[in-house]
């Protein structure tokens, strides 16, 4: 395991997104959403995904010089097409220009087609909450669920992220998938040959299993059952169906795709400011009042710490800023294959000596 | 059990809550909202809440003159306080007031605060539907779930409700409550003695618990554990601390309260009109089109049909609108006693001939 500052890891991974062909604003917007992912522990949304990018990219399923287009603009919506970009790249920019109309109308919404994984929720959700403003962002993934009582791959993961700011007390940051688990953690334990618990995934008849290997044959099952697939469903019918997005089988799969093809989800994106409601200040307080009566609340036994939605993931956030990012050492082996292909690092180069050469 | 048409049901109702105090206007709409729950088959919130909601109106805990107040009032945002009225007869017209902003300025949102239950979400998701719109409700309830690793009641079943209208297929409506199961289903089965699963509800020490004598005591839980207390929260975030309204310990408990007070709980209402997003048309038939995605796939086995969320709720409707809606014979002979004490039935009526001269 090796550690390194976060201003060290964000300049490797722009210059790998420049080396493998992106504009070097867009290079940055997404390298600066990979290593907040990295930053606030979620380890499976930041450089751990650099290689299924690039294989994406060098397959030319991704467009690294995608032109964002505007579609369709009001006063309180925008229609974005991404042009087969990065997600991590485009949806930085529409995030700020629905901050701007929620700043002037009181709400705002974008839909964005033709896109690929936008990367980790929060970064999104710090940037409106650095305004001040509430937002709720969804998008859909590559299939890895049926709908309830099916077995066919339609649904994705599914996340939902929700934004809220404090006062004194951390923001409030919602940000679930409506899977169970994620496919990553399925496959990791597939490879250990560890049992699952029931009740994460189904066979490919759509019966109950705990074996790894029936599992990633199979799907995924969503959280609680129904609830979860309707929460699962109302996701896609936001990031695709009013999106003009790819949903179901048309979606361009990450994995199991018997013809490789664009990923062509969508994301949708809500901002909504608060101060129309109540004086921000006012607002604020509220909720830092609200996180106190949960926090201070009385704990069921053997609890130390009644915790509010992201407060593990910011509280990383203040520790990684410090301390820096630990990269396990199977991970630096990959990038190091992948920098060396890029020829940002020579055959002699290690992965210490080339992040610490990055600026 | 007795079988009645809807629309006797809604006279029956509407004199009730006339005879309660409530303007007859106020009587018509609470009265529709209720209506709809039976005739939807969510029968937990339609005439079964009706002595509830007359004995909170007898004990002056709601306000049957209440002047709803438009605290204020944007192009795309309203303030409403309720003023302590019924929220079955306040959120309606708040629901159309939504509506007519989005029609113009593409989406529009509104909290209510002092307010109380404002009964099914179909109804308002129906509503929103009629006019081409998507529409999200939220709402906080008396509290019944403690946060995930606590042991004090702050949270309510805070249901959330998504609606999105389709062109030749059924809408989808999801209304679902963010806990794992209604209070009401546990207090049945603490009446019949019935052990409940684990994962329902915690002791009121905190620990997992199968007898519903100890749950009943405790806390339910949230679905899908942590991911449903933070979707809880963010219920409450919008419908409450955005709002303006009550939350945790300050809002007045329909149970177990030991100072009875209004239950000033509030609302949530956001309206997008997917026209601004692609030709409406187009978006229904995308609707139509991901429906049949999920319905045509392969079943897993033993499953005759894949569902989408509101289809049974939808189904219901149509065959209570033709057979009627059945009351049962407990909830008949208690609604006869109120329409007693209220005087709209004499010493020799029966719920029969009460329902059949309403009018």
């Amino acid at each position: 395991m090796l550690i390194f500052p976060k201003e060290k890891l964000f300049q490797f991974a722009k210059s790998m997104l420049t080396a493998a062909g992106l504009s070097a604003d867009d290079a940055a917007t997404g390298a600066a959403v990979l290593i907040q992912s990295d930053l606030s522990g979620v380890d499976s949304h930041g450089l751990s995904r650099l290689p299924l990018y690039l294989s994406r990219i060098k397959a030319n399923l991704v467009n690294v010089a995608a032109k964002v287009k505007i579609v369709s603009e009001t006063a309180t919506t925008l229609v974005v097409d991404c042009d087969n970009g990065m997600g991590i790249a485009t949806m930085p920019g529409i995030m700020d220009l629905c901050l701007k109309k929620a700043k002037e109308s009181g709400l705002a919404a974008a839909t964005l087609r033709h896109s690929n994984h936008y990367g980790v929720g929060n970064y999104y959700a710090l940037k409106s909450i650095n305004e001040g403003m509430i937002s709720i962002m969804t998008t859909n993934t590559t299939p890895c669920m049926a709908p309830t009582g099916g077995v066919d791959l339609l649904i994705g993961t599914n996340p939902i992220t929700v934004a809220v700011p404090a006062a004194r007390q951390k923001p409030i940051i919602l940000d679930m998938a409506t899977s169970n688990v994620a496919m990553g953690k399925l496959q990791a334990m597939f490879r250990e040959k560890q049992k699952i618990p029931f009740g994460w995934a189904i066979t490919k008849e759509g019966l109950p299993t705990d074996e790894p290997s029936e599992a990633v044959e199979g799907s995924l099952l969503p959280i609680a059952g129904y609830k979860g697939y309707g929460l699962a469903v109302m996701v896609d019918i936001l990031s695709a169906v009013l999106a003009g997005a790819s949903f179901g089988f048309d979606i361009g799969r990450l994995d199991r795709a018997k013809v490789p093809k664009p990923e062509g989800i969508g994301h949708f994106l809500l901002v909504i400011d608060p101060s129309r409601f109540l004086p921000l200040d006012e607002f604020k307080k509220r909720v830092d009042d609200y996180v106190l009566t949960m926090k201070e609340s009385n704990k069921a036994k053997g609890v130390q710490e009644i915790l509010l939605p992201g407060e593990l993931e910011l509280r990383k956030m203040e520790q990684r800023s410090q301390e820096g990012i630990p990269v396990t050492d199977a991970l630096a082996a990959l990038l190091l294959g992948l920098a060396k292909e890029l020829k940002l690092a020579g055959p002699d180069d290690d992965f210490s000596s080339l992040i610490n050469k990055a600026s």
